[in-house]
């Protein structure tokens, strides 16, 4: 598996939306997710808007790749995508940095 | 088993140093951290030195207790503290924040 941490910045004023709208994720987005191999995959908030994801998946170009096809992703990203901050026009799953992993303890 | 991420923000000038440090950790601290609880404990770092910590738990409150009475873990926070921006005194594991979890696939 490949651990993946990712960062996205939402906006401040939007953070209360964001929470709740992440309570209540489509089934049908939560299973494309699972099916493309998003596994143990979390999103975590810090109070200013800076967002972190971790997931694990055996190929992260295939989870990226496969998620890009998916018309309920395409739905749910576009939904999605008003409450980031600096995505320049892009969709949040293309507009999020990779950090590297530096250390890894089982 | 709780989800744990939290921040630190290294000093720019350290990173190299921090990353290098962090691929031979010292066999008897990756023991002391199993031993209390820290599972599937990865660390991510941004080029600018925001640094993400992730990891699994049976218990927050135990695992962070766990590690503060172990002599290794002083030694290892003392040598790791002169990475640290913004410790203001604390010891790294003193100093990290720990961000909300807003979603959860398993």
């Amino acid at each position: 598996m490949e651990r993946v941490c990712f960062i996205l910045q939402v906006k401040p004023d939007r953070l209360a939306e964001y929470r709740e709208r992440h309570r209540s994720v489509w089934p049908d987005m939560l299973a494309a997710l699972a099916e493309t191999g998003w596994h143990n995959y979390s999103l975590f908030l810090r109070d200013d808007g800076l967002l972190i994801g971790y997931f694990e998946t055996p190929n992260y170009a295939a989870a990226l790749a496969g998620m890009a096809t998916r018309e309920v992703n395409e739905r749910w990203q576009r939904e999605m995508a008003p409450f980031f901050a600096d995505l320049e026009g892009r969709r949040p799953d293309e507009g999020f940095l990779r950090l590297e992993e530096i250390f890894h303890l089982a």
